[in-house]
């Protein structure tokens, strides 16, 4: 069904409402090249924000008729973000005002969906208790599972920021270094144990200054919107790099994010009680309402659902990985994008990283097909999907990520 | 002296030539705020590259007209960066536009230096053997000085591109999780081990497709220029957070760079042979004509010269940690800047950090005043400058980059 015959629970009903940026094809005047234009999903359509900007029907002091992405938005700041969503509402609500929403909307699957903003830095996390201690279990058997610090800090690091990419994009199978079990040295190819990680990432929409921090309580001041993350990783190419400086070309070569942010505004029904934290946290990452969001995580190899992994579960909530991220005075960019780290559950089938489901490739996979896996193979497709409770029995949907392994150049 | 009557062999002369970005002061029309000049350092003052173009004296496709950054002239290409070199020496060694030039010239100390690009991504390598082996040493004293793949790959790691500032900038003194020898668990204050690294720093000025690798031979192609670079480290937060991703908040609150880019065609004169390696390496880090710049650094601490690091010892090269960088098929963007990691020679007076200098603390270093140092106290000032072989006998100067610690908040 498509507007305005949506049904009440259409994940991407009015409830949601999340942004991108897409090509529409060829437009007059754009010498066939053509900038981006801003848009919000409604089902299973796109709204032209930009056009509706244009035409005098939302007013966002022209970041959204700009096109492009959507950082000039974002920089308006949390007054704009509300009053943008409530025109919005407005807007595709009013009976009578059908006419003006039906001349913005452009079927979806008639659009190609761009990276939705330009990312500043890209930091990941590791908030994932299980996920933590099943990389320990694996990759440092003789060791304590989880680090010292696990249950301090949210660890984290900055990944590279110019390889995210927007779902859809191919994954080209990456070359390096990986160890030997028969000789001493490393051997140079493409990488033998392709993995994804399923991850849960936060666009921070407000800027701020060298040498200040974000307390846990203002993390709605800060962060826009979520989106959908496959931090692809090599875990060969990994495994032999990452001491003592951590990961680099393991996962340097991409990162996928879903095309729609979805905003903190509509996951209001989603927010649950975080789980309990013991050792006592330091005061910088106590929360006087500690919460997470309920999302709830699929993702499918090919045409089989292997894990279904659910965030709320997670050790260390978004406000905390942000206020531990600016503790130290390092400032936030419009754009800035942070994410959890590997999302997965107790139980084999609800984890985010086939490094896991497979522990190490040690115990295939079978797919639907029949065939079998241990890590991906060429020409393999994952994509990751969620939905979180909305108001009314509806769901909130996010904006699939999703990639297709190339052979290696 | 100013030209035209700089000495031959100034390190900012004719020979040099380094780029760079600039608040002239307020400017008729621009309200007040300003839009930052280019500009070219000739001796002690500043050619206004803008306005050289604007006056059609330089011709660079309008990018130094524009200015801002130097991005956009940077991302016109190696054609464009020979051709403006050759425009300028051409310009300021006419003796027929003698007024011209000095209608373009500013006092160096009448402007305000600002970040020369802006940094796409920040890669930190960890190149020098001797640094390495004095941080395996300290931190991991049970262990191999040398991580087991060190031999094999210039290990390295994404930095915080956001809080890359321009020399001069203050550096607030992080607080963050502190390790304790009293109690189990970490306590929570500034840090209490702050400290430099001195490295150089290499900016890319030609970017690549997602899935596409840089030869070492093409390193000139895609590398404009170098910088001198501080990254601060709170060795106290870094030592409780680093295992098992690598350094995060003990770096991400500060990394310096001197406001100058001097292009690798003014390094000419400096190429040299880079030390042999064995083990071989693989073929994507062979270089067909193996080479590294020989600048010497000098790091300064308050008013007493305390090392003098020698660039040229570095055991992988600026081209191999390029070649490294981009092997899995991460693309480069115009403003990528990556850096050598410390700077340290064999002997105690040549290391690039005070880790190293004061060997983890235990040997405090006395300055010229007579007070003794472990590691950086508020208010002290670190300045790092280098110079190089030019042409006849001059030297090639580079900007220093300096920083004054401010107490924490």
């Amino acid at each position: 069904m498509t507007w305005p015959d949506l049904a009440p629970d259409d994940p991407f009903g009015v409830h949601n409402l999340p942004y991108g940026a897409f090509d529409a094809g060829p437009q007059p005047g754009d010498g066939g090249g053509g900038r981006a234009a801003l848009g919000v999903r409604l089902g299973e359509d796109v709204i032209n924000l930009s056009a509706a900007e244009e035409r005098g029907l939302i007013e966002a002091q022209g970041a959204l008729m700009a096109g492009g992405t959507l950082n000039r938005f974002l920089d308006l700041g949390r007054g704009a973000w509300i009053s943008v969503r409530r025109q919005l509402i407005d807007l595709v609500t009013d009976p009578g005002r059908r006419d003006d929403v039906t001349r913005l909307l452009v079927p979806l699957d008639e659009v190609r969906l761009r990276l939705p903003f330009d990312v500043g830095d890209y930091v990941d996390f590791y908030s994932s208790e299980h996920h933590a201690t099943n990389v320990g279990r694996i990759f440092r058997p003789n060791q304590p599972q989880l680090p010292p610090s696990w249950k301090h800090l949210p660890i984290g690091y900055h990944g590279r920021a110019g390889t995210v990419i927007v779902s859809g994009t191919p994954i080209v199978r990456p070359c390096g270094q990986r160890p030997s079990a028969d000789v001493p040295e490393p051997t140079y190819g493409p990488s033998q144990r392709l993995d994804v990680e399923a991850e849960v990432g936060f666009v921070v929409g407000r800027r701020t200054d060298l040498g200040t921090r974000v307390s846990t309580e203002d993390f709605a001041e800060h962060v826009f919107g979520v989106v959908l993350v496959n931090d692809w990783s090599a875990r060969d190419i990994q495994a032999f790099e990452y001491q003592p400086l951590g990961p680099f070309l393991g996962k340097s070569f991409a990162t996928s994010v879903s095309a729609w942010v979805v905003p903190l505004d509509a996951l209001e029904h989603a927010r649950v009680p975080a789980p309990e934290q013991d050792p006592p946290v330091l005061d910088y990452l106590r929360e006087a309402d500690r919460h997470t969001y309920d999302l709830a995580l699929q993702v499918r190899w090919n045409n089989t659902v292997v894990s279904r992994p659910s965030f709320r579960g997670l050790y260390w909530t978004p406000a905390q990985q942000l206020a531990h991220l600016t503790v130290n005075g390092a400032s936030l960019r419009v754009g800035d994008l942070y994410a959890s780290g590997t999302v997965s559950g107790p139980d084999r089938d609800q984890t985010g990283s086939f490094l896991e489901l497979t522990w190490g490739g040690a115990e295939p996979i079978v797919l639907a097909d029949g065939s079998s896996r241990q890590f991906l193979e060429d020409g393999d497709t994952v994509t990751i999907s969620a939905t979180a409770p909305g108001p009314g029995g509806a769901s909130v949907g996010f904006g699939q990520v999703s990639g297709t392994i190339k052979p290696a150049h």
